[in-house]
């Protein structure tokens, strides 16, 4: 992103952020008490140059995502990965849907590892990966019934891209009852405006964005997690 | 938006168009066999002046939708009017969720004119009015059940705002395997540039943004709707 | 229900009993901290005679719905009553759905009478009434949301039918993660026996079935209800 | 299933069908242009002896979903088979749900062989499997999504059990807008009695039940399918 580009961004956002001050939008929703870290699309498709899907500073998304997995998996937060992937790419009965009508969805074949999470963030055991079909962490998946179930009221989201997966992924939060908080440092895409502008619209109306640093001490001032409905051992032992 | 805004997001829409055509975004998805018309939230709180919610250039907004609105009806297009409301806007059962600690909803008075659709298109008898709660008309409401059940493949979708309401349909819609089609004279938002940065998210990834005339025209090109599924006679008498 | 079928169906659901427990199925899952009272289908169309879907023995299931209103009120139990209605019932854009293909759903008509609900337990300022149009509750609706916005974790079941709408209903309740409770006094049906068979199998594999005085105990055990998550007042303000 | 209880059961059925006939109830729903076969939880631990999820009947079952499935891959028809399975059985971050405080999850590990789909009826390339963690194929999965993007008006459907996860399959087959019909000998359960009252449940109100027989001859009589909304070419050079 040129200097004249960014800094017509940034007139637009300081007036517009003085209209919405001024209606009362761009509130605070802040931090909860049980908190999930969703790490949207980290795969290698996304991460890793030479595919139609590569992002643009992927580095330094992968180093924060590292830093909030360690500061998570201290106090055993529920860690989830997406990726997206398809099983059926050709033919009358393929599970791309419609999408790949805008984007090149062939490229996404199930299994393969353009498609699997990035190693220098390899999911632990105990950690969920979900595989959807659509830019939404929650459509088509069990997101937000796992969420749910394991009483989280916070998602702390990360990764690509900002103009399309993270961005539904977090709207979609908002609309089923959990706090989003987007984090800055943590996320990204192939186009650096649409970082911009995309933070900007989901800061105003759906999540708060959030400096890494901010989330960081959150997650160091919660207490480990523990099993809040564990069964009753008859019932184990019964099965 | 002034010059100086609309030339530097020119730019940087021109670069990226180029980026994304490369890589093999931005492809049409065109127009079905059988449209709906969706009108996200052009109920007086956004098409009036005087509310927080109140958008810009909503006459030249409303008149598109007029001509789009007749067009429709002369075909039996299904039409679906969608407006935000809450039913309870104090206390500790309140169905705002967790939106109101982002946006001012305890302005959005179920029953108050405020969330009305504006009289310039009131919907007929036979048009289905649908209140959310959220920014997608599909979240939390009958209408992907509704569109599939009359055999809907495309949604026309006008309204406001494109930064939040409009958007989060568009999305939906393609996830649920809706052709979405974004009509570039019948959305708007509080602030212009918005409206520019928005559709050219979705027009890279989510639906195809079209002129009004051209939708006017796949409008007139169809047949009238008939009742594919009608009840025999026979069922209709049991009851 | 004739003596001969009501011991048929015990001898079946004894013998099947000790099947379910030998395998670790029939667990209770319990009353959580936070309920909500959900009234399934309570309109006159089902609670009144006359109708294609008016029910056998609403009387009682009204008085048990009396009792559970008045205890969940005294808290600030969250209360949402269901009903099912449509608005075009006619020609080739209706918002029955497929269904009427199965039930004489054109006998719902939005606006009627026959689809308010029954005045003996009418609705109070504060409480939810959700217009559906499936028979879950749950399925194109705001219900999930609200639920989990508001914090609830359990949902106390009444109402008809146990063979469609009620079930359907428990079935979802279970799946978004909230812990079903059916009052075994409160739900009924057309068919007395298909009360007991679907009481049989929700309490085996989806819910809790528990008589009148056990939930009406446990709403008066606990405290009257709290806005956990109110907007501060500067937020109010500048609204 | 005892002669006695056979008996009961069908005086019951009896006397009910001339009630909801009566009524207007028990319509048929017919078969659609374009179906998918769905087989819910034919795994092994469910069609296999030594499970706690082991069903009765299965080679019948089994038996009848080879013939179904030799006619649909004949015709292109799309072919979906679920199964249960879950990635994280033990401590605070579980993706069993509640529902495991009914039914015994802890027995369906992701990736081991019991949740893995009979070989009998093995998948073949171009078939979507699909893992659910509820009893609903359609609850948090891209099942409605996939099938409404091929364009399927109706969901035939097979599997275990009659009184879980068929049923609830099926009542949310026809609320998101299929023609469900399910498969008289291709269902099964634990409890036979429970496979009668539920296919009674559902016949009446949510879905035809239809023999093996019509449905073949119903495969047989329809075009081999073809890829209704290919990609240009164009737009596939481009990735």
């Amino acid at each position: 992103m040129n200097d004249d580009i960014a800094k017509a961004l940034e007139t637009i956002f300081a007036t517009d952020s003085a209209l919405y001050q001024s209606r009362g939008f761009q509130r605070r929703i802040g931090f909860g008490t049980r908190p999930a870290l969703v790490n949207v699309d980290l795969a290698n498709a996304w991460t890793r140059p030479g595919n139609a899907f590569s992002c643009e500073g992927m580095d330094g998304v992968i180093a924060s995502v590292q830093r909030l997995l360690a500061a998570a998996r201290a106090k055993q937060i529920p860690v989830v990965f997406t990726s997206t992937a398809y099983a059926i790419t050709e033919g009358p009965n393929t599970d791309m849907g419609l999408w790949y009508h805008k984007v090149p969805l062939e490229c996404l074949k199930a299994g393969s590892p353009d498609v699997a999470i990035d190693d220098r963030i390899a999911p632990e055991p105990g950690e969920l990966v979900i595989v959807k079909k659509r830019a939404s962490g929650f459509h088509g998946t069990p997101l937000a019934g796992y969420l749910r179930s394991v009483g989280v009221d916070t998602v702390i989201l990360t990764g690509v891209t900002m103009s399309a997966c993270v961005r539904h992924t977090t709207e979609d939060a908002i609309a089923e009852g959990f706090r989003p908080i987007v984090v800055r440092e943590a996320v990204g895409d192939r186009i650096a405006a649409a970082v911009e502008w995309n933070l900007f619209d989901v800061d105003a109306k759906f999540a708060d964005v959030e400096p890494l640093d901010r989330v960081l001490a959150y997650f160091d001032s919660l207490d480990t997690a523990q099993d809040v409905t564990p069964l009753p051992d008859a019932a184990r032992r019964r099965a």
